[in-house]
């Protein structure tokens, strides 16, 4: 285990007219003596560097970070510290999640989250991509977004009890659009075909020279992507998940403002985005939100009375309704036959729950006398066109990618479902939509915030960031957006759950 | 030959959806695959390299910074440019030597020499040391040659017709304080027992760190010491002299502020530094003077007439008397017997020569009224016993050396003399003060601005930096501070030629 940030205890021969040599090659001597390691010193470190060596009596602790170019002696300490804190980072486009971990030992030291700051200029990623076109508008969502990492460090270092300026480094996983604002970087072509990042990989830098107000001598390790919709954040999901070490072949899905997808094992790996998330991440529906307190995130219909029943996240009343609660709500609007195969409404089967809107009949999922701010919570046939496209987008994502190799749904040893999504969707209500393959639920496992698993990976073993280098190299990535095998496969989704009715035998067929 | 900055001229193919490589990746791919070369890139560069990548339709010119710790592209250009300007500077106490090189042919595009601003400051190394010590004293002392370089990069550039900014990289040679001083690094321990640098390797760092308005991407590469005495202007010495390439066993003599020595041959390599420098720099006589206009370099004296004839730097009217000047008045009022072994003055030999001073007699050199401002040239007593000390130090230096190594002069194919000193002194008037060991004239070889010469070096190849850093490993340090046959050989030297005179058959004996 090579963490990010290490350090090697060492003792000197102290100075004498027989071994003239200067403070600082002593000290890389030392190093190599103890470690077997070469290590550079900067030139802005050298002279506190050499002073506290000399005052620790030429022995004591180096504090070394593990670059590629090679190890970089940063600091020098009299004795062993208990702690050295370190941040991993999931750079989402709504919202940062973070740990704090102790590169000694492993240990989570504290975790938090913000809201990614970048939204005053654009809720989603197309809007801040031409925001920072304009002006200085590429200098404004950086340092928005370095803002928010900052007061997230304090957070973090204030839950732990630690200083912020004593977090020395920082690893980042992010979508490919997030890490080109964090570092400053032209996103213009990211959106533009042939959709090319200026950068996929790019080598670590010093915390401080994108205004971090971390430790003087941080380094940023960022997560490498592959493409411009298919980020660093994915290439975590695969380390955090072990996608790349099975032998047995197993999909990744993470849904968030893309659905992204691999499937592959330690063999080798094909990978694939589209655009299926905005319904599911609760961005479409007119009540839709973000999984959090007030949204519904489970509905229950009773097939025979059609009585509802729902829940919240955090059991208050509702004030919307998130991306598994819309899965939900939808799944058993069918089943109860409220809506038929196309995804229309079917308003004459229970018209008391019906409400005319300016957009057309709307069903009341939670009346107004109920709901957390005295409007009813209301899903339009407008919101349910939008699920059904998402839904019929993600199988058909799916059924490409696993064709394009050769294999069947049945051929998956694990779906590892990444993030909220993964947390709490209900596999069984996705594949009565027939947004998920028809298989054992058994197979689905959620994975948490892969992201920021894979960040904390990175932080704590060179090997884990090899391996994340080595990925963008062993990964394929197929085009959706000019494949016509989807075009194909979308238009043949688009009913509950599929025109091909025998791909779904555990889903009850009406009509 | 890798110098320290080199182009690879390249074509990458362009992105298209079946190849969603960032722009900064399959520049990184083209170099490797072009120039077999894995680059870093640092963040800073990246935007505007991607852009002229781009710009260029992916091919062109990759500028390329060849560090110890790997290749760091630093710039893209469209075209190979026929100019790659960099500058060599030897950084010595009292002057700054420079060239600026095309590390394209090798070609030296311009020189010049600036004086080291920080004689404001202090003459010598000691008096700066103790300056840097009090208040903000370091910093000034480093703004000050900042000062001085940026404004001999400034001559070089208008001279070869470039721009400052356009200097792509810097080698430095100087002796250790003077590096310190640049590098704005503590030098308090250099001159207090057991004498340790700070550092003596430091690692390559941006100019734009030290405040060096040069390239903004320029790396200051700093020749390595091996001692508070022994600079990297004399690890210089020994590359640009190939004394540690040699089958033959030679000697280099570098007299600056201090006499520094270093015997050996490509199996072995010792040196040894020594206090005898002043007088011999013109430091320490009442009218000496460096080299320069107006300076009496040459002097002869007939020994039956007694008549005196000197020469100028310059060919002009005399201000005062350089280094190589002393060595010949002495040696030649010697031969004249005006002076005795003991280098007492017998004014009764030509008692119209001398005139009395407040420090006692002194020798008129040049009258008055043959002057360049009216005042006569004189040498005291007090100048000729510093010059006294001067020799006997010299001497005693060069055979405690070679005894240490079981050697004869005899012994030795060549000794190099390096800088003014070399250039300007007649080898057979200092083997008549026995100050240098009474070998044929042709062993003596004046080598130049060594220093200078091995920054040049340097600059032009990375197999040359290797062979510097690897000489401060292989070399042997002798401390004469402590060298109690040092000290016995310094009373023997203090006649002229030796209390031995069977040392030096060549010169006449009197008494």
């Amino acid at each position: 285990m090579r963490p990010l940030v290490f350090t090697v205890a060492l003792e000197a021969t102290a100075p004498s007219l027989h071994d003239n040599t200067g403070d600082i090659d002593r000290l890389k001597k030392a190093v190599s003596a103890a470690g077997g390691i070469a290590v550079q010193i900067p030139l802005r470190r050298m002279g506190p560097i050499a002073a506290n060596f000399r005052q620790a009596g030429f022995r004591g602790v180096a504090v070394i970070n593990d670059l590629p170019a090679g190890a970089v002696l940063v600091d020098f300490l009299a004795e062993q510290p208990s702690v050295l804190p370190a941040m991993a980072l999931d750079l989402g486009t709504t919202h940062l999640e973070a740990s704090l971990i102790n590169l000694l030992d492993g240990r989570v030291l504290a975790s938090g989250n913000r809201e990614n700051s970048q939204i005053e200029f654009g809720a989603d990623i197309l809007t801040r991509i031409h925001y920072a076109g304009k002006g200085n508008g590429l200098r404004r969502l950086h340092e928005a977004v370095v803002g928010a990492i900052n007061g997230l460090a304090a957070d973090l270092a204030d839950k732990a009890g630690e200083k912020r300026e004593h977090i020395r480094a920082l690893s980042v996983s992010g979508n490919t659009t997030m890490v080109h604002l964090l570092l400053q970087l032209d996103p213009y072509h990211l959106c533009r075909e042939p959709y090319i990042p200026l950068v996929n990989a790019p080598d670590p830098f010093a915390a401080a020279e994108i205004g971090l107000a971390l430790h003087g001598a941080a380094p940023v390790w960022v997560m490498p992507s592959i493409g411009s919709y298919f980020g660093g954040d994915l290439i975590s999901g695969i380390v955090a998940s072990g996608l790349d070490q099975q032998e047995e072949t197993c999909m990744l899905i993470d849904v968030g403002t893309n659905a992204e997808v691999v499937v592959g094992n330690r063999e080798w790996l094909i990978a694939c985005a589209g655009a299926a998330g905005p319904a599911l991440e609760g961005g479409v529906a007119r009540m839709g939100m973000r999984a959090g307190p007030g949204a519904i995130e489970h509905v229950e219909i009773d097939p025979l009375t059609l009585e509802l029943r729902c829940r919240t996240i955090d059991g208050g009343k509702a004030r919307g309704i998130c991306g598994s609660g819309i899965i939900d709500l939808v799944a058993c609007l069918y089943l109860a036959r409220i809506i038929d195969i196309r995804g229309k409404f079917r308003p004459e089967r229970c018209p008391e729950r019906f409400v005319d809107t300016p957009q057309g009949a709307g069903f009341v999922v939670v009346a107004a006398e109920e709901a957390a701010n005295g409007e009813p919570v209301v899903l339009g046939q407008v919101d349910l066109d939008a699920m059904m496209r998402s839904k019929a987008a993600m199988y058909s994502i799916l059924t490409t990618l696993i064709n394009q190799v050769g294999l069947e749904f049945a051929d998956l040893h694990r779906i590892y479902v990444a993030g909220a999504f993964g947390r709490h969707i209900d596999p069984r209500r996705a594949i009565t939509l027939g947004m998920l393959p028809d298989l054992p639920l058994t197979t689905f496992q959620p994975v948490g915030n892969s992201s920021l698993a894979g960040a904390e990976l990175a932080l704590l073993d060179r090997g884990d960031r090899e391996r994340c280098l080595g990925l963008i190299n062993k990964i394929t990535y197929l085009e959706l957006n000019v494949n016509q095998e989807f075009m194909i496969r979308f238009s043949g989704s688009r009913f509950i759950p599929h025109t091909d009715t025998s791909l779904f035998p555990s889903v009850p067929v009406f009509d």
